[in-house]
């Protein structure tokens, strides 16, 4: 089969036309991948970051967000049969932890993630357990289905958070971020404010439903959302950037007694000021990682059957996988936004 | 001042044109009323039904939900001051118990009535607790702030349910239940299914943004639901109806571990089966009284203030009070749905 | 192998010797019972009265309750090996509904129970699905994992009603009553109260922590628990009897806004009055069907682990199943509370 | 009255023996002060550090922590009347922001503390807002209710954290870290872990109801709680010592999915790692400021009625208020715990 695999340590990825087919085991659904999106960690592993050299072994094929169908299934499978139209949820467990055996495995302690642990999806077939797959209602797209991963993290950031008939600071307007614009506003925020440094993104924010899109660089913006919040800031902060002085800012722009949600993962470590932001102002703070396994999901299906999710601006390019170099390219010089690959 | 009075025990109110106007205690509030609306409570007032007759103090000024203007406070009073536009929370409590001492007033044991239990609106001025008055935000119109009171059941009921990327089922769509459909889509619920007896009311259901607006004799529409609902139920319920017949069907159409929130207030005793709707499946029910104080002012607030509420097909009617009998026929006839009265 | 059958649609229950032993599928495990405990549904299937007629299939091996010792597992199962020893929990389903995906499986809708629906306990030997089996700590004895069935109907209860810090009344103390008393106490739990019409469960449940034990046929207990929670009632109802009378009565003795949890099955409807027991009073009510898998486990086990429950007073007999007669006529005469048989 | 006065801006307090009474505005309550409590913020205003000389009026009577009887009640006071025995939130609001107005008092921007920011309680006689005072329950002793803040306080991060059948680790056992143990324990916890680097306080807390209290500055006792808590960490994470080495610690030893609260206030910002600590992990974090009024209250006044709160080891001294300097030192040097002063 083809498969776009991390063939050496150092950058890039190389197309090998002929790599063997994974072979199911007998609680396993062998895929055939339709459509495959590039994520922000596909491109730490063509990079060949710091990250991605202490993580991923050399060999592997990459990817783990897509939608295909089933070709085949291990003999002990009950759940899903050949033909279905599929996704996957791309954290794997063995289902023995605490939180693997209470519906948090989204969370569990010995989570192996497919294209970053264990061959991923940018090939032909990719192989996952039963338990991992996630039948595609029949009333949505292709495209959509294909980025269910990222979606995903946008939904559990936006529901654990809570934005019903509340206002909302989305701070950092990448990819997750734009998604969780126009998941935040089908979910029930009255209001979305959002930060980040890139003009383009910004604008692109304000047309899915933020009502300001603020330059962070200046920060006077603070002083203008808590002007529109009763002079006591938003109900709930989504931080999706990462950065620094994103995790200071969006604290102050939060009230007393308000919500953060982190998505976006620092560098390295943050300086904070836990009394100003978070003891003082008696916040609570969740921190988001994947997907609940599988609630996340079923909010997903309901959001995208709603018709409120306006992804067609974030969803940008498609190419065949021949044309990966290009389709990276797109992705990476931040001219696409979720850039497809076609198999 | 003109006040409308249940003048004796039996049918109607008189329009006393020359009642003594109240004077505010210390900690009271003297409010000029501007706009107020005619509730299905003083409906029964009018045609002195039995509950009417058995709570009701003959010569009480009727009426509670309002719009006004601040006329002047006693003494003690602190947070508000004369000239600021109003409404009220119409449930007064001596704020000595459990429920008002920690944030749940709405349920308060000793709660006496605007309008009920002691003089309310229906009058040039009313008086109030400084505590339960609620000044209006500027960008929030006349009409809409005189039906926060029945408004704030809408909210209160959908918001403690929780709609939020949810499917929905509201059985009932009177005044309450209309407004608890344009609520319920702000908030977040993903698709919202109706019920009532009344065509009408179901067509403007569906303009409000019902996905389905079904007439409850016809039992075929739980089956649609469940098609509706991967076969397994809707993940909400708001009771708006109080009838014997929605308890059973509503609670057959919900799924197993959904959440119910009641409202609407039965007749009499119902004969219910706690095996079959809740115990074996999981579900939780919610009573719902009132408006939280003031969580739900404030969610309220933040609807209104999204521009996403759909009020000008509910609050259909308005009318000087002089014309009280024209506006109160208006209502009861089914012709008007929110019917004001101007003072 | 030995296996206690259902051998007829009549009273009785039948020893067979040489009854085949399961053959565990590719996810199966294959368990080898020390011990088993008789619960309230072994007696209705006993007795063979309208509930089992219309549910039991004769030739079923019964029981669910149990502790023993993995014998074999199907070649496709990864979680547990032989020899570890376990309990399991007995209600199986297929993993792909709503419920069974977000960590709610205890109320999926295609339930099948463990000598209910498929062979049972009280034999040699028993077969499950790896997903039901859990590993008892080592330092939890049999005589406790063999109860872990309804003690964990007790935890579940008593963890979604919350009774940290609050006053709490348990109506009916039959056997998973009790354990509710010494399981509310341990997860701290105020002052718990109880009424029941046995008087010796009404001393136990004393004995086990309750500050009051009433009669419930003599109605002045309500105004005794009010009198002791500040005039308002308790905050938690633990309904375990399914009495209509204690519906009503335990309603009455909750505080506005209290929360209840309903775990006792009434024989038919009942006539109820949510006017006064749920929505004027604001209170929330929650249906409870068997064990959270796994949360509810790991409850129990952190409270047996605790040191704090009593349990010796509950588990009051144990026989060797080929005394199974004498067995069932100590548990059905009332000599016995909880009573084991041993293989 | 006598009065204990912040003097002068220097170390030290003084004993004014002819201080003027403060007179009860219409809506304040007078209370005659019959024993209060040193806390470890009088420590900071006694010391004049720097945060005391920021914040602290010179010439402001001193103290918060109190039990007294109402003396006189000014002419619109409804709630209570003279002769009460009485203790009082001593966070005072306008009853006018958001967090004010839904049950949320205690994160109020506009928050004037007593002793802090207006005189306090070390006096014969203090003043205020009817709204915040606290009638106390005939069954609970004056040294107990003398400490209802920092119990409050206790009593807050516990039950905002949640501990019913819950592993449990508290780092940090100075006054609030011990009245922790016991009120976890009465609250429920399954097991309490502790860490502190002074060995009798320790020793106490074990003797209170710790399973482990290890000495922080051997990290191995990490290593000790993940081995008994199946490899995976505590449940809750109780933060009550502000160190920043805690806070890293603490999070190593909480189990993916874990809570933690926070009460403890860093000298400075610390230097935190998100991903390890919070986003990986899926923790959630609270921020834990005063007491909710008056939830927190009704809760403490529950957990003392319950019998299982033990405090004779923790409130060790008492002195007349004119042996202040005594009682101080008592305090200060670590031979007392809480050290009440008689009025």
């Amino acid at each position: 089969m083809r498969a776009l695999v991390k063939h050496h340590a150092g950058e890039g990825l190389a197309l090998d036309p002929n790599r063997t087919a994974p072979e199911p085991g007998p609680r396993d659904v062998l895929i055939r991948v339709k459509k495959a999106g590039i994520c922000g960690t596909d491109r730490h592993i063509w990079q060949w970051d710091d990250w991605a050299a202490s993580r991923i072994p050399v060999g592997i094929v990459t990817g783990h967000e897509f939608v295909g169908t089933v070709e085949r299934v291990g003999e002990a499978v009950s759940r899903v049969r050949p033909g279905v139209r599929v996704s996957a949820e791309g954290h794997i467990t063995k289902g023995t932890d605490y939180n693997s055996r209470t519906g948090n495995a989204h969370i569990a302690s010995d989570t192996k993630i497919l294209g970053v642990d264990r061959d991923g999806v940018f090939a032909d077939f990719v192989c996952v357990p039963e338990e991992n797959v996630w039948p595609v209602h029949e009333k949505i797209r292709d495209e959509v289905a294909a980025v269910f991963d990222p979606l995903g993290n946008a939904v559990h950031t936006v529901m654990e958070a809570g934005v019903s008939a509340k206002s909302v600071l989305i701070s950092g307007v990448g990819i997750i971020g734009l998604m969780a614009v126009t998941v935040a506003k089908a979910a029930g925020a009255s209001r979305i404010f959002c930060t980040d440094v890139n003009p383009p993104r910004l604008a692109l924010a304000r047309r899915l439903g933020a009502v300001e899109a603020y330059d962070a660089r200046n920060e006077g913006w603070i002083r203008d959302v808590r002007r529109q919040t009763r002079g006591e800031g938003v109900d709930v902060l989504l931080e999706m950037s990462g950065a620094d002085a994103a995790f200071d800012q969006g604290f102050r722009a939060l009230r007393n007694g308000g919500r953060a949600a982190l998505l976006g993962l620092p560098a390295k470590t943050v300086n904070f000021d836990f009394n100003q932001h978070i003891i003082f102002k008696g916040c609570t703070v969740l921190g988001i990682n994947g997907r609940r396994m599988f609630e996340t999901w079923y909010q997903m299906e309901e959001l995208v059957l709603s018709g409120r999710l306006e992804l067609d601006d974030i969803i940008t390019h498609e190419y065949p996988i021949e044309e990966y170099q290009k389709a990276f390219a797109t992705m990476m010089s931040g001219e696409g936004i979720k850039v497809l690959m076609r198999l």
